[in-house]
């Protein structure tokens, strides 16, 4: 039998598309990748999964894993030559548990993030990985990039989330390592060698990880912030004043939100004259275990403070959900507002939260010595450390000029993260888009140690070749 | 040249012991493991480590890497065959930078516990590792083993703290992978590779780890609790009550601190009467960014209602820092009494913390049934699941007798432990103690992609051999 017979065989008919049936599953959802397939497999178990692989290993046809297809980097995205098979793991989305008492709950791959943050709530829990793709993205892909988002100051990246796992190697054997607990020094952390191995390693078919209580109360604040270095003393002020209540601290330019009012009419600054000039704003989020009035009061203290040594220069709490809501919209509207601006070079980069400030004066500075003129957008999680630092077109200069100077682009902004003890993948990965970056700024022992570990996990090389390592 | 010979060449005959000078370096500090060592050498820097490695590796001499010498595994013990090497971290023990903006303090393997936590404190800011060895354990080796305490709850693991680490390979090269990130999505987690690989893939030289702001106010409570039910109940409302500020929360048999006020008539249980009697203790800290009084209130209201919903029948609150010490320093001298009364057959296990309750009581009563009269002395951190559970000589009963059964002990602990889900090492590690009863209860899958990583890592298979995983 060939390789599609066998494979049809094993799935149904049904599970395995071919042809134009393969269109969604070949292009990532910005449009930046089209690959192809010989086919697309979607397997409704874990052993489905790893006959699937079996196969694809007697047959030497190299698997691509996709989840939501939201990724950045083109991670889940074939490569042209219409060999690899496209493994989604959408039909692997059930809820396998949830106990409260031990505060876990254990999912498939394909489940929707919005799906399990339901389920945790249903159940009176939280699970707090939260992102603006979570109506459409799967855990899976969250654990196999190492998912950040908005809540990674107060409850840690994907990584931190997770207790357990399984996983079908790359030989086709199935690690049911599905454990729920908090201690376990029983060997080598495998857990954390497949997550954010961004399927290269092996394939993640589900994952037990950490619930948390549900905060009784949140509080949100929009801040004026005067310059990147306040922004950095302001964090350092909420870190002390609360702890680990603080769960949100975003930094945006004045620019970004500018933008957002500016694009979306019915979105509105809380501030006026002055303050909605602002070079840069700080969206701080507080959860308290106490109650809606300890968490007023608390807000109204540290922030007030923050206010008299200079940090920012006005703030707008939020009296309500919707007005919570529409702050952290005014924040999650920025990629959709620079979308409609034009397309940007983008960059996803993490520095020591000491080095933030002059990174920012640096890059900026390099950036327009060499492309004067050229807009800065810059967003991101400062109490992670994370920028998106976009690079948006000079005026009068077209789309397309300045996307064929990304190579260049990219040249200088991360030269300046590397000097700056940066990494040039915070929170999306490495995929196709990153992967020849990779050895200008990785250590040669360490990209030396990679290659090991990929060549041990996966012999046959046929897991998602070309993402992340070239072995 | 000999091997002994380019050793001292290379670092000094001073630093290189021989013959009786080895002693305090083969034997652990319980006195359980005794080896021999063709030489303990102590670099006093990287690149000494590297050499060291480097000329191990050309003499096919095996490596035994150790810190403060304070494991309870074994795992920086040399085997009685005299070939290998013991390589002292002690030596690398400089703080080499502390940033207070990132919350990051960046320190040398040999450091002791206690001076990386001093020097944070110094910065006015907290590292939140604590255990009983904390005075002579050194950095290295909790991040050699991963090590877990008391915090846990709160801040995780030893893993959970670090984010960054340089490492000699087991080719004796140098990873330079200090990183200061809170994300980092550039390849495969080799961090976490080599924290808890108990040196047997290579040597963790030196690391970057988080700090956190220092808690304004500490509060402190001993409970009297009925059964292990209420323990796990009572921990649920206090992290649904606390949140975060929910830093520590030890359960006790009662036998366990009536044998401490027993044997160290200094020290008082502060209840009295069938209070006193309790057949189980719970110990909460919390941690508060607010005030004293506000501690104090949230504790009150917390544990008040806990009690009236019969969770606990009586609560002591320390009232100064003197008796939080006090109830801390009950806590922490269980293992001294334990040591008073003779040697018990121990058990390091975590368990999904709603299981708990049914393993103390199907595993007491299995060992009974086996080994009528024996004693169970079981205390440990509820909220990590981790449980430290021991069990001592029936009456009238030799030490070594029971000694002597320990196999059969361990037989019926850990399949309890494996058939409630649970871990046979929560926060000890593997070392030799553990190395063959790992296979019983590993799914094999995960011991063999195990030994793929160590094969890859460690080729010539000259790290820390005979711990861990047998290749």
């Amino acid at each position: 039998m060939t390789f599609l017979a066998e494979l049809q065989a094993l799935l149904g008919a049904e599970h395995v598309l071919t042809g134009d049936d393969t269109d969604s599953y070949t292009l990532d959802w910005r449009g930046r990748y089209r690959g192809r397939a010989l086919a697309v497999a979607r397997p409704g178990s874990v052993e489905a999964v790893a006959a699937v692989v079996r196969l694809c290993g007697q047959h030497q046809v190299p698997l691509v894993p996709q989840g939501g297809n939201t990724g950045l980097c083109g991670g889940a995205t074939p490569d042209g030559e219409g060999r690899a098979l496209v493994l989604s793991l959408g039909r692997l989305n059930r809820v396998r548990g949830i106990d409260t008492e031990n505060d876990t709950i254990t999912v498939e791959a394909g489940c929707i993030l919005q799906a399990v943050q339901q389920a945790a709530q249903d159940a009176g829990r939280l699970f707090p990985l939260s992102l603006a793709a979570e109506g459409s993205c799967t855990i899976g892909g969250n654990l196999a990039t190492n998912a950040g988002g908005t809540q990674v100051l107060r409850y840690g990246n994907t990584r931190d989330l997770t207790l357990g796992l399984e996983v079908v190697t790359a030989d086709g054997e199935i690690w049911h390592g599905l454990r729920g607990l908090r201690k376990d020094n029983t060997g080598y952390d495998l857990r954390d060698v497949y997550i954010g191995s961004e399927g290269t390693l092996g394939i993640i078919t589900a994952a037990t990880l950490k619930l948390f209580p549900l905060p009784v109360a949140r509080c949100t604040a929009l801040l004026a912030v005067p310059s990147v270095e306040d922004g950095v003393q302001l964090l350092a002020r909420a870190r002390n004043g609360f702890g680990a209540a603080l769960t949100g601290f975003e930094l945006m330019a004045g620019n970004c939100l500018q933008a957002v009012v500016r694009l979306f009419p019915q979105q509105r600054l809380p501030f006026s004259g002055e303050s909605a000039q602002s070079p840069w704003f700080a969206l701080l989020e507080l959860s308290d275990s106490e109650s809606e009035a300890h968490a007023r009061e608390r807000f109204e203290e540290v922030l007030g403070a923050a206010i008299e040594a200079g940090l920012a220069t006005d703030a707008a709490i939020a009296e309500n959900v919707a007005q919570t809501r529409a702050l952290w919209h005014l924040r999650e509207s920025i990629p959709l507002a620079e979308a409609e601006l034009g397309k940007a070079v983008k960059h996803d980069v993490s520095l020591p939260i000491s080095r933030i400030a002059d990174f920012v004066r640096t890059t900026n500075a390099a950036l327009q010595a060499r492309f004067p003129g050229v807009g800065h957008v810059i967003f991101g999680h400062l109490g992670d450390g994370n920028l998106h630092y976009n690079v948006t077109p000079a005026p009068g200069q077209a789309e397309a000029a300045l996307l064929a100077l990304q190579p260049q682009v990219y040249g200088i902004v991360h030269d300046s993260v590397h000097a700056h003890g940066g990494s040039i993948s915070a929170e999306h990965g490495v995929g196709q888009l990153k992967v020849d970056e990779l050895p200008r700024y990785k250590d040669p022992v360490e990209l030396a140690l990679m290659r090991r570990i990929k060549r041990a996990l996966d012999p046959a090389g046929i897991m998602n070749p070309g993402k992340v390592v070239r072995t």
